[in-house]
């Protein structure tokens, strides 16, 4: 048992002293145990060492140890450019893969491309812009193997409903695009920053349950925008709020609708929704929703051809640029209020984009099990988007359903992303004058069968059965975006997830403890009702580290839980309580308004007779009470190792 | 041992069971418990008592129960005016000690008050106004004893200088008295809503670090100011950073300095600092110190009276306003942007005034041991300064060093307050002319000795000595206040006692374990070099609850342990790890993120070939956990209640 001297641990496994304690007890030799103080530990390495878990916990330039300069250098430049490191071992067999699912990829993203433009309230070509360089780009820098990049649902629809409150995108259509590039820009700016300077654990504060209702309700919002394409409406509403549209769509309802567009859109929607549903069946056939719409796309545009169904009210895509993407470096606004306006929407367009990202990295790299650096690729993507920006793309990131198509295909590296480019660029080159009698509502019927798989009611389901506050997180941003904006939506989930985060720190746990018969063990007595109270002796937990936000709250509720017991005890007349143990096994770390809690408590409790005593100190809290003369104030000799030494020297004391 | 079968709380204090587990292991009969699957408990109710412990910790309706309707209405209307309650059991000798704190603080508040206003940029007359209605107001529904309310420096300084940013004090006088009413009104509906809605916790969220940081900056930036009075200046900036504060003095220093002023000035500065130190060696002579300001003041009058040091540029107060409070209801700005202005202004100075009064009351309160309901505190400070916006007074709050004289002159109930709001209600009506020749560099020395004991160099040194974070929060806001402004300095408070809770809950520590040599016992293998870890096991601890802040963070921290264990072992040719042991004991709850990123994790390491088990899951985890059918995929035999009975499990089986 040589251990028992440097025992200052406490951090909740005291086990040896317990049992060794234990044992001692049976035998009825009463040996208590003390805390020891411990050594002063190196205060500059301990800062050190926490500034590097903050920041580098994943310890990035671990490789960059004990090499030459060149090695070094070499090394550097391969981080920067993971395709010089993978490049090296990639062969004809890797090659077959990435070709398969890189053309399976293109033909799921340009008819999504065309689509998701109109949603950002921009011309078609853009879409497909933002499918030709970003991923370039992202093949040289990115980690990620499985990831698809391109314009995306959800943050077509977000960019598209800031930038429309700046500018009108049909009336000042120059300005619009303009202030789409700066806000690209901004949003690559973002990106970079936060992984440069490793603050990309920030976006882990948009909590799970928040991303699964933002994501259902703007599924949900874009769905209902469609319905403009769907139904051939002309005059439209601008607000996404569920109410505004449908007062458009039913306000259309008498000479607005068109059935011929109805007729198409429906029986595509219908037959896409068909073959999504034979990919999910049979894992086999994941090709079938993934070129489904291709299929659609050259089916419908041929039956509008053939019939001219245009002149019978169906709308059709009428006109894209041909040929690749034209400059724009010039057209991002560096100065005046546009720069700032730009800046906040591509700030917050950037964090959601990093968010579905980050989400889809993660994801894949668990099912092939490899380590994605999130910080590294923060930079990848927010150069992909700066070089975008200047390049007439706008935000770019991973897209949810192409990268599973792209996994499902057997894609093995990020040159799947370099095919998808290659037949973008044909397609701008070469194809995109036949899109002129594309019906828009084929495009509506693609996004709607696209963003439906966004809505995860068994996630929603199972946020409900775990855990209710999450669930009310998700409700509310759902809520918050179909009800109002996407803006709003937003708002309402870094909300509930920052008052979760306060509520945790604020209000920890506190139980009160009792004696589990026949043993010298204490635990809640809620949970325990056998327990029993020893008499004279107040036994409570405190289940979280003690800081300045919580510790006032610690104090209150302890003495609140000591005046009612006393009260309580008089009406039987009982002992009043004599001792209050405080069991510290869970409190990790203490601040000085913790600290100064403490005392509080103690002075308190002097006025009442009452001996504070304390159970386990960790060792951290151990040191920072000794340093801030603490132990001696209530007397070294009350602080014990566990509550059972602490009952057992107090208990016979007691008076009667 | 009846108890094993419930054992399912982990809580940590699973002791019974280990207790039981270690001695069968020393009789080498492997025995193993289960964790139990707890019963689901009632949702709504655990929803209830959450909202509960949360904004009704306290109970404050517990004197309520099982009362008549007549008895309910009274003790409603004693909840509001405590006075009724208190005041029936008020006696002669209460009232004798009543009497002479109250004229004590009432003597030492006169000067304060003449001083203050000036701070704010208002007439003297304003800083009596404020000392006469809210005191009024605060003796009939607060519930501290010991408190002395009124115009405080730090609240005046901070109110001045955001006043003096949207109008001039001199040329734009009357919008800027009016806009003063405004933040004054403010300030009071910020506090009665907090305490209205049981938000006061909201102010625990500025650390007491901070706070220390934050006032001593304010006392030196006070100080400084004073040296216009002190030095004689006439011109002199409006800026309360040190740097411009300086520059001011010193371009003064060849003809600005006036050597009259210098003289009086300073040495009644010493006058007061002596007694100063007279009150602190003695505390039977807490009375010197109270008194000398008004000695000061009448002896320095008398001087300028006599010697008419006036006409040599000795600059005097000229003149106060007679009479009480005129009513200002009309002055408040109830629309425009003055009124988002005055509601801004209001709102900060209001909370920091709180924060003051809150501290107070809490310290006399824990020396006295009576109970304080915070939030009521709040609605009745919020009222007191309502009111006082209608009758021409500016921010109250409680003062540090009044309600320190107060207590120690013996005062018993808030009746001091009456008596000092009664004194210096005679002297507005009477007195008021003889301040005429107060020479205002006696205003200052009594400032700067009033606000010198808010510089707590013993509380920064302990700060240093206890928690560096602490310390540098202290002194971030320190040197924001001094170099910067009031504002920024607050503003870096706030920022960093935030930046403290994102850390705790991004980073938790995780802590790899290992076995104490002869005993079952498993600790952090930092903290005790001498445990030895399992072959082919990896035995990890997470120290904190795990929500989608920290999920990531904990399952890659993880798994570059693993990484990092597995490459060690490679290179020493040792056996893999094939068994990951996660200890949750500390772990008391976990949301969707959490149990996802276990998920993430358990998929990774069964690409790895490395076995998932989990030892001790509390009891709310183990509910989520099994909701989450989380068991079902790792196996309900990965899940120990010990890090021992888990690894006595997978020891033997093994593969060599």
């Amino acid at each position: 048992m040589s251990h028992r001297v440097n025992d200052y641990s406490g951090e909740m496994d005291t086990d040896i002293s317990r049992v060794a304690s234990s044992r001692r007890h049976s035998d009825n030799l009463p040996y208590v145990h003390k805390v020891g103080v411990p050594p002063k530990p190196n205060l500059l390495k301990e800062i050190t060492e926490s500034v590097k878990e903050t920041f580098f916990h994943d310890d990035p330039l671990r490789h960059f140890k004990d090499q030459s300069k060149t090695k070094k250098l070499r090394l550097g430049i391969q981080a920067v450019f993971p395709i010089l490191d993978w490049g090296r071992s990639y062969n004809l067999s890797k090659f077959k893969g990435d070709l398969i699912s890189g053309l399976t990829i293109a033909s799921l993203c340009i008819p999504q491309d065309i689509g998701y433009a109109k949603l950002a309230n921009l011309d078609p070509q853009y879409g497909l812009y933002s499918s030709f360089v970003p991923p370039l780009v992202y093949a040289f820098m990115g980690s990620s193997r499985d990831i698809a990049i391109g314009p995306v649902a959800v943050v077509s629809l977000l960019l598209g409903s800031m930038l429309q409150a700046e500018f009108d995108p049909v009336k000042q259509k120059l300005e619009y695009q303009r202030l789409a590039f700066t806000a690209t820009f901004f949003a690559g700016i973002t990106q970079f920053i936060l992984g440069f300077f490793r603050l990309g654990f920030l976006i882990d504060f948009l909590s799970h349950a928040a991303i699964v209702g933002f994501m259902a309700g703007a599924a949900i919002t874009i769905s209902l925008q469609q319905l403009k394409g769907l139904l051939g409406i002309k005059k439209f509403t601008k607000e996404t709020g569920i109410v505004s549209v449908m007062r458009s769509v039913f306000a259309a309802a008498h000479h607005g609708w068109n059935w011929q567009t109805i007729v198409i859109g429906v029986s595509f929607l219908a037959f896409l929704l068909v073959a999504k549903f034979i990919g999910k069946k049979n894992k086999k056939y994941f090709w079938v929703p993934a070129i489904a719409p291709m299929i659609s796309i050259i089916l419908s545009t041929l039956f509008v051809f053939i019939f001219h169904a245009e002149k019978h009210g169906v709308q059709i895509v009428r006109h894209i640029d041909r040929g690749i993407n034209p400059p724009s470096l010039k057209q991002i606004y560096f100065s005046g209020e546009n720069l700032t306006k730009g800046f906040k929407i591509g700030a917050i367009s950037g964090l959601i984009a990093l968010t579905e990202a980050a989400a889809i990295g993660r994801t894949f790299a668990a099912l092939k099990d490899y380590q994605l650096d999130g910080n590294k690729e923060m930079v990848a993507l927010g150069t992909m988007n700066i070089v975008g920006s200047m390049t007439s793309c706008y935000v770019a990131t991973g897209s949810f359903s192409r990268s599973a198509v792209n996994y499902m295909a057997g894609c093995h590296t990020a040159v799947s992303n370099i095919i998808m480019s290659c037949v973008v660029l044909l397609t701008l080159e070469l194809i995109t004058p036949l899109f002129k009698y594309t019906p828009n509502a084929i495009l509506a019927s693609i996004i709607i069968s696209a963003v439906i798989g966004l809505i995860d009611i068994d996630a929603m389901k199972l946020l409900y059965k775990i855990d209710k506050f999450d669930f009310v997180a998700c409700m509310g941003a759902f809520l918050g975006v179909i009800f109002e904006s996407v803006e709003i939506g937003l708002l309402i989930a870094v909300a509930i997830s920052f008052a979760k985060i306060l509520l945790q720190v604020t209000r920890p746990r506190i139980a009160v403890l009792g004696k589990v018969p026949r043993t010298t063990v204490y635990r809640n007595i809620q949970q325990y009702p056998e327990a029993t109270r020893v008499p004279g002796i107040l036994i409570v937990r405190v289940d979280s580290a003690i800081y300045f936000s919580n510790s006032n709250y610690m104090r209150d509720r302890i003495l609140r839980w000591l005046t009612d017991e006393d009260e309580m005890l008089k009406e039987t007349n009982q002992q009043k309580i004599q001792y209050l143990i405080v069991e510290m096994s869970p409190v990790t770390d203490i601040d000085t308004s913790g600290i100064h809690s403490l005392e509080d408590l103690f002075k308190s409790l002097q006025k009442r007779d009452v001996q504070l005593v304390l159970a386990n100190p960790g060792p951290l809290v151990n040191d920072k009470l000794h340093a801030s003369g603490f132990p001696d104030m209530i007397g070294e000799d009350k602080i014990f190792l566990t509550v059972a030494d602490a009952v057992m020297t107090f208990a016979p004391k007691m008076e009667p």
